[in-house]
């Protein structure tokens, strides 16, 4: 991978943020064989969510779109720190799956999870092409409208 | 594993399709580090869905179990492709996580994703036994009843 | 990881289960590449659920917790099984993912988590710290409150 990420992002008009800290008793990421798997991650800046409610309902798809945006910038700034800090490090993002708070009759989760997955390949370009999930869920932590973790692959 | 996948499957009358293209921005799999992460799949034949509603309410457990069953040939259309149309590369099925669009009080999740177990053992005998996650959601793209994922293991 | 896993469980009082049996038609567990996948378990002892119903209605936070650690004694004993019997070769716990049935408005998934989490350190020490994800669902197998799956990493 190159190891323009962040300057990516800077086109882009994003900072990558400090890594959030876990919502409880659990590490941000974890390593084993070669697999960095990063935490859910909410739409959460300087320690404050950005949008709460169900998506259909409170938030609209406009609103969930960016807000899942803002998770993937949440697993970007892990991913980085899984790396120690060196882009050079990591090899591609293999998997998401994203879990949006979803009222009866919303089915448009795909659209939600794009904000997510149009980050990671402009941020990281074909390396962030990846396998995901999606699926509506009944409620999410502190009420966020989406949460979503990933499984990137490291350099040896 | 033996080369005799798809005549396993014409055994049962069963033909494998083209794997679906993804339903957003995502690949239908990723590889790494040996494991093939397949994108959930969804219970679509020639770009239809075969059936929508939640199941305990518009779908019957019956309905559900055969939805299963096509995730599952979906699921092995995506893998044949991630191992380049040689079944000789796949090792085995280590995991499935099913997703099914539940009515508050249908608690058979697991029988809803028998049909795509069963189906992996019928098609691949025992490299196709796997670790299973089931789960009841609120709702699926294009309201399906069910969207089943997939961790294969391939040949060096 | 030292051996003294159930040693540890014996000072909390615990003594590992059989591992259970799985719900259906798959394995209890799969390895794959040095990675024991565990498949969801329930809160489950001797055969039975020892809680059903939902969080925030008919579950309390505190029966939730202490169902979760239920779940996560019940992957211990599914690791041990994997491993052979042998915890020298288990190295470290690596993620797990929660699925909390919740009513609307329940959003405490990560502390009904921590009941399994907190069990993992306590059993495992720093070797139990993993990455998680936590999702509240809109209905499980036998309305039991709660499923937890595992991915541990085994030595070779």
């Amino acid at each position: 991978m190159s190891m323009d990420v962040e300057a990516r992002l800077a086109r882009l008009g994003l900072t990558l943020p400090d890594a959030p800290s876990p919502a409880a008793n659990y590490a941000p990421y974890a390593i084993a064989r070669g697999l960095a798997h990063i935490s859910g991650q909410a739409p959460v800046r300087d320690g404050q969510f950005v949008a709460t409610g169900r998506v259909g309902a409170e938030v609209t798809l406009e609103a969930a779109q960016a807000a899942a945006r803002l998770c993937g910038l949440n697993i970007l700034a892990q991913v980085k720190a899984a790396a120690g800090g060196d882009w050079s490090r990591v090899r591609r993002c293999v998997r998401i799956c994203g879990y949006v708070s979803s009222v009866p009759g919303f089915y448009e989760q795909p659209k939600v999870l794009d904000g997510c997955s149009d980050l990671m390949v402009q941020a990281l370009g074909d390396a962030g092409r990846h396998a995901r999930s999606a699926l509506g869920v009944a409620a999410l932590r502190g009420n966020v409208p989406v949460v979503i973790d990933a499984i990137f692959e490291l350099v040896d």
